[in-house]
């Protein structure tokens, strides 16, 4: 395929540097030579973990989410501290930090963009194989407050339903976990 | 359940009014009485569609995504034009717009969040069914550039895999699709 719709960055303004978010305008060249403007935000991306416990639960946090002004249950996650932190090393620190569990593997399941229209975060989903918990976890971050959930997979779904799990990693953790049951696979096998 | 993590905004810092995203800072009240600071996008949200011909493939389109900085394939997709204008209409427009398709029926699949750490974004998920051609389709927006795609469930699971496809909201596309053609449902029953 030759198709390229590539957009050269002409210039670019920086207008907001913070601490989880950056954010930029850059003017681009597209494809007819005409200017377009892009509106961008840059963020070091993130990961979430699938936990399935032996008794077929998994492992949920119930948070506040600021942009949302409510709270939702979501799978354990969190942002890479820096550029270039490896995702899986990040992955086993927040599933202790914020569930007080450790596992034998952590398995890459996904990695995928969120908002590809404004936002570069990367988000790279997990899945804990052999899990266990930690009498003396890691303690979690000063302005982060929670509280652990274990759902089985019909109260997840309904959990979905009723719109308290919202958020698009922790549906494709929850999809994945009803294919796997149904003895499906999503590798393009 | 009696837990309230509920942060009230103390302040709030306008940082940057766009077209698309607005950015601001807001102190924050947190749960234990400490000030804490949350950076925050807004967007008035967007619309993904589902649209699976009679002869069993999905149509995508193929674009150039600047925050990115490559061509991925996704669902036909679009941002609602301003805050609280129907989703419903919106899809039926990018539908349309982007494929050059109509359908008889625009069923809603699920509701969700993108990044509910910083973004109010909110995607919602419509199933197309019914589809037909538009032998003279309403024109792509101006900054628009794509080429449509359609691809088998075998197909797309594999442009999962090799990344092709990589942003949460068609992956949840293409997972919706597998778990159907599995004869399962997502719905909490």
């Amino acid at each position: 395929m030759t198709e390229n719709f590539e957009e050269k960055t002409l210039s670019r303004e920086t207008i907001f540097s913070g601490k989880i978010i950056d954010v930029a305008v850059d003017k681009v060249r597209l494809p007819d030579g005409s200017v377009g403007q892009r509106e961008l935000v840059f963020h070091n991306g993130g990961v979430g973990i699938i936990a399935i416990t032996s008794d077929n639960r998994i492992l949920l946090v119930k948070q506040y989410r600021k942009p949302l002004e409510r709270t939702i249950l979501e799978i354990p996650a969190g942002k890479l501290d820096r550029e270039g932190e490896e995702p899986i090393l990040t992955a086993h620190r927040e599933l202790e930090e914020e569930v007080g569990y450790r596992c034998e593997k952590m398995e890459p399941y996904m990695t995928f963009s969120l908002s590809p229209g404004f936002a570069n975060e990367m988000m790279h989903l997990f899945i804990a194989k052999g899990l266990y918990q930690v009498p003396d976890p890691l303690p979690r971050d000063d302005d982060e407050w929670l509280s652990i959930h274990q759902l089985t997979l019909d109260e997840a779904k309904q959990a979905i339903a009723t719109g308290e799990i919202c958020d698009s990693k922790t549906i494709i953790a929850i999809m994945q976990w009803e294919i796997e049951s149904m003895g499906g696979s999503m590798n393009g096998e």
